[in-house]
C-alpha cells in the first residue's frame, strides 16, 4: 500500500480531503479493498468450478478494474498502480510463507527432503543454465541485441523462481500429499536458490569465470542455506520457551498470538538484514512454532492462530493477483517498450518454451536417477506423477516479476529493450498462472484421482515404521532378549534410513527438546484440537 | 511503515541491501518489531502491577529506544522516527476502533447513550470553548504572540480530543461496566465532534460570524453524525446478508474471517472517502457485525474474529505508543522550537491545566443535571463516579498529536512558535498518559472497587426489564385481560422510556432483521461460544 501513497505523495498538496489524508491514497485504498471482496465472493460462488480458483478470479478482476481505471482516466493512471517490490516482499510474501510452514505437513515434508533439496538446488541450477542458454542463443535471431552477458544470466535466474503462492491453490495438501510437499517444498528451497543466482550473477566479474567460482557459489548457497534455517528454527524455539516460561499457567490469547506473529516477522525481517533468505527463515519459524508454540498456548490461540494465519496469507494471496493484474495494464510500459506485438509474442513465447524445456530437462532425469535408487514399487514415483510435478512448477509468479523489475526497471536508463522485457515477464507470467494454473486442477483429477491404484504415499510405509517405533520400545522394556531385536532394528535402520532419522529425531524431540521447549504432550493441559488430533492420530494408524 | 520508507526513499539509492530492498528500511522494522516484542513481554511481566500497563511501558520503551538511536547517530537519526498521520489514521487507528466496537457490552452502551451523546457533544463543545478562550487570555501573557485567531481555536478543537485507546487499557469493562461505556462511548463520539470543530476552524471564515453560523457547523456535526452510523450499519450488514446468504451450509473459516476484516477496513475507507468520521462508521460496524454477522459464521471463525481482531487491536496500539515515544525525542523539533524550558513548560502547563478546567466544566454540571432527573437513589452518578469519569478522560493521545502536526507541521513556513506548540502537545500527551494513566488504575481501585454499597450498574434495573418483558408476552397470550395489562405496560414505558425502547428494538429484531441478517438463534447451528452464552445469561438474569 505504501507504494500507492509514495507515487500519491508526489502528487500536488491541494489534492487533500478534510481527513487529514490523500483523496488519491484514499480512493486507491477503497477501490483494491473493494476488489477484495468482490474476489472473495466470486471465487467462492466458483468454488464448485473445476477450472477457476482464487488467484485466476483476482488476476482476472484485476486486470477489469486496470482496463476501467485506464479507461476512466484516460490512460493517465499507470503510476498509481506501480508493482512496488518492497510491499511485495516487506508486507505480503511473508505472511503467506509464514502460513504455509505453519500448515505444511510436517511428516510428508521431512520424509521427502531428500528430493526436495535434489529439485530446490540442482534442478533451478540445470534450469537457470538451461534458460540463460537458450536466451543466449534465441534472442539474437528475434531482434533483441542490446542485452549484455549478465542480463542472459539474470533473465535465466528471473525465469527459474517458481511460484510457490500458486502451487498452494492448485495442489491439495489432503488429496496429493506426496506432490504437495515436493513442488511446494521444492518452491521454498527455489526461492533460496534463485536469490543466491541472482545476486551471484548481479556481482559476478565475467572476466575471471574457473571453476573457482562454481565453487564461491555452491559456498556462498549452503552458508545462504543453514544460517537462514538456523535462524528460522532459533526464532521459533525461542518464542516457544518464551511462552512455555513466562506465561505458564496464566495465559493471554491476545498476547500469545501477537508475540507469535511479531516474532515470525522479526525473524524474517532479520534474515533480510543479514542478506540471508528470509522466506526460508519464515518457513522454518512457521514449522518449528506449529511443533512447539502451538502446543504450549491455550486452546482459543490455537484456534486463532490456525485461521488467523491462513486468513492472513490468503488475503495476502489475492492481494498479489490482483495487483499483478492490475499492474500488467500499466501503459507506459507498453508504450516505452515501443516493440511490435509480433516481436513482443516472439520473447514471450521463446522464454515460456525456454521455462518448460529448463523444468522438464530436470524433474524427468532426477526422478528417474531417485527411482533407480528404490526397489520396492510403491515408492516409485509414476510417470504420471512426474509430469504432474513438471507442469504444476511451471507457473511463474510475483516472485519472477518483482525480480524483473529489479533488473530491468531499477537502472536509471531504461531502455526501451528493457521494458520489453518486463512486458514480457508479465505475459508469461498472466499466460503461465491463467492457462497453466487452471488446467491444473482438471490434470490431477483426470491423471491421479479417478485411478484407483494406490500410489506412492504415506499409507505405504507407515506401516513399518509403527513396526520399528514397536521394536524399539520392546527394546528398551525387555533387555533380555535385546540384542536379536537390536539386530533386527539396525537391519531396518539400513534398509529405511529415512524412517529411522525420523524415529532417532522423535526420540531426541522427545528426550531433551519438548522438556525445554513444550509441544505436544508436555504442557499441563491438552485439551483435543483439532489439527493436532487428526495428526496424532494419521501417526499412529 | 510507509512513512519510514517514504522517508527512507528519498535517501540515495546505494544504500540497498542485496535484497531488493532499503537497508535502513529493514533495520527501522527490525527495531520495531523487536520493541513491540519487548513490550509485550515486559508488559506481562508486569501484570500484577498496579501503576504500569502496556501503554506505558511502551511509551517508556519508545522514549528510551528514541534516546539510544539519538546518541547512537550523534543527533542525526531523528528524519527515520517522523510521526506520519497517514500510518496513524489509515493503519493503527480503524482495527483498535472496530476491535472496541466488536467487543462492547452494547446492552450497556445504548442504555447510556444519552449520557454519552451528552457528553460526547456537548461536553467536547463546553470543552473547546474553555480552552480556546483560556489559550487566547494566557498566551499572550507568556511570551507566544505569533498565533492568529484561527490558531486559537484550533487549539482548542485539537486539545478537546480525548484518547479512547487509552481509555481501553486504563478501565475495565467487567469490573466498572458503567464507568467503561460513559467514558470509552464519549470517546467515540467526543472524535467525530472533535473533526467537526477542527474542520469547521479550518475553514470558517472570522469575519463574518452569526448565529447562523453556529446552526451551520450543528448540521454540519448531525449529518457527519448520522451519515457515519447509517454508514457503518449498512456494512456490517451487508457482511452479515452475505456471509448468511451465500456461505449458508458450506462455511469457510478462512473467507468468512477475511470478508469480515476486509469489509470492516472498506467502511472505514468509504467514510473518509466521503469526508465522514470514519471512527464512528468503523465503531458501528463493529457493533453490528458482533450483533448479526458474528452469530452466522462457525464455531472457529467466532473464535478467530474474537481474538484475532484483539490481537490486532493491540498489536496497533502498542505500537501507537512505541511510535509517539520514540517521536517525542525528534531533535529538529525541539531545536526549531528554540524555545527556553521557561516558555515550554508555561505553554504545557497552561495547555493542560486547560484540558483539566475544560473536562470539569462539562463533567460535573452534565453529571448534575442528569442526577436532578432520576428519582432513584441507585441510578444517580455518584461524585466519586463524577470523579473518575473526569479523571478518565484527561489522557490526550495520538489524536491529538497527530491533529497537532496537521494544523502545525504541514504549513511550509513552518516558525518557531508553530514547534513549540507541536512540542507542548508531546509534553502533554507524554505526561497525561504517563501520569494519569499510571494512577488511575489504583484511584479506581480506592475510590470503587473497595466499596462493598452496589454502585450504580446493570443489576439494578434489569428485575423491571424482565417484568415489562413478560407482561407484553401475556399481553400477547390472553388478549380477554388485555387492558388492564395494557395500562399498566404503558405506565411502565412512560417510567422507564430506556428500558423500554430496549424492549421494542429485541422485538423488532427478532421480527424483522434476525430472519433476515442471522444472528443469535437464527442460524441453523448455535454451539455454545463463551461470549455469547454468558451476554446470553447476563441479559436473563
Amino acid at each position: 500500500m505504501e507504494a500507492l501513497e509514495t507515487t500519491v505523495s508526489q502528487l500536488p498538496a491541494q489534492v487533500k480531503g478534510s481527513s487529514f489524508f490523500n483523496l488519491t491514497t484514499v480512493i486507491a485504498l477503497c477501490v483494491f479493498f473493494a476488489l477484495l471482496c468482490a474476489c472473495i465472493i466470486i471465487g467462492h460462488l466458483l468454488h464448485g468450478n473445476r477450472w477457476a480458483n482464487e488467484s485466476i478470479t483476482a488476476l482476472l478482476l484485476g486486470l477489469g478494474s486496470g482496463g476501467v481505471v485506464l479507461l476512466v482516466s484516460k490512460g493517465e493512471s499507470s503510476k498509481l498502480l506501480n508493482f512496488s517490490e518492497n510491499l511485495f516482499f516487506l508486507y505480503l510474501l511473508p505472511p503467506i510463507i509464514f502460513n504455509a510452514g505453519f500448515q505444511v505437513k510436517k511428516k510428508q515434508f521431512f520424509k521427502n527432503i531428500s528430493m526436495i533439496l535434489l529439485f530446490g538446488v540442482f534442478g533451478t541450477v540445470i534450469s537457470f543454465c538451461i534458460i540463460s542458454l537458450g536466451v543466449f542463443l534465441v534472442f539474437n535471431r528475434i531482434g533483441v541485441t542490446s542485452l549484455t552477458v549478465q542480463d542472459y544470466l539474470a533473465v535465466g535466474a528471473i525465469f527459474s523462481a517458481t511460484d510457490s503462492v500458486c502451487t498452494l491453490q492448485v495442489l491439495n495438501q489432503d488429496e496429493t500429499p506426496f506432490l504437495y510437499s515436493i513442488v511446494f517444498g521444492e518452491g521454498v528451497v527455489n526461492d533460496a536458490t534463485s536469490i543466491v543466482l541472482y545476486n551471484a550473477v548481479q556481482s559476478i566479474d565475467l572476466k575471471n569465470i574457473s571453476g573457482l567460482t562454481a565453487l564461491k557459489l555452491l559456498g556462498t548457497f549452503l552458508y545462504l542455506f543453514f544460517t537462514s534455517t538456523a535462524l528460522g528454527i532459533v526464532a521459533g524455539l525461542l518464542s516457544a520457551f518464551i511462552i512455555k516460561t513466562l506465561y505458564f499457567g496464566r495465559h493471554s490469547t491476545d498476547r500469545e498470538v501477537a508475540l507469535m506473529m511479531l516474532m515470525a516477522y522479526l525473524s524474517y525481517m532479520l534474515a533480510e538484514l543479514m542478506d540471508l533468505s528470509g522466506i526460508l527463515t519464515v518457513f522454518f519459524s512457521g514449522i518449528v512454532m506449529s511443533h512447539y508454540t502451538w502446543h504450549n498456548v491455550t486452546e482459543s490461540s490455537r484456534i486463532t492462530t490456525k485461521h488467523a494465519f491462513a486468513t492472513i496469507s490468503f488475503i495476502s494471496e489475492t492481494f498479489i493477483f490482483l495487483y499483478v493484474g492490475m499492474d500488467a495494464l500499466d501503459i507506459d510500459k507498453w508504450k516505452s517498450s515501443g516493440a511490435s506485438a509480433g516481436t513482443s509474442i516472439a520473447v514471450s513465447s521463446t522464454l515460456f518454451a525456454l521455462v518448460l524445456v529448463g523444468r522438464a530437462a530436470f524433474v524427468f532425469p532426477i526422478s528417474s536417477i531417485r527411482n533407480c535408487f528404490k526397489k520396492r514399487d510403491g515408492t516409485k514415483i509414476e510417470f504420471r506423477q512426474q509430469f504432474i510435478i513438471w507442469w504444476a512448477g511451471v507457473m511463474r509468479g510475483a516472485v519472477t516479476i518483482a525480480l524483473s523489475y529489479s533488473e530491468f526497471a531499477s537502472s536509471s536508463d531504461t531502455s526501451s529493450q528493457d521494458s520489453l522485457m518486463i512486458t514480457s515477464t508479465i505475459i508469461v507470467v498472466l499466460f503461465s498462472t491463467v492457462v497453466f494454473g487452471s488446467i491444473t486442477k482438471p490434470l490431477i483429477e483426470a491423471l491421479l484421482l479417478r485411478h484407483s491404484r494406490p500410489m506412492i504415499s504415506d499409507a505405504s510405509d507407515l506401516p513399518s515404521l509403527e513396526d520399528l517405533r514397536f521394536l524399539f520400545i520392546e527394546n528398551g522394556d525387555q533387555s533380555e532378549q535385546g540384542s536379536s531385536q537390536r539386530k533386527r532394528s539396525l537391519r531396518l535402520l539400513m534398509t529405511n534410513p529415512g524412517i529411522s532419522v525420523h524415529y532417532l529425531w522423535r526420540k531426541f524431540d522427545d528426550r531433551f527438546m519438548r522438556p525445554v521447549f513444550g509441544g505436544r504432550g508436555f504442557v499441563p493441559f491438552v485439551p483435543g484440537s483439532p489439527t493436532g488430533e487428526a495428526e496424532e492420530s494419521q501417526e499412529n494408524s
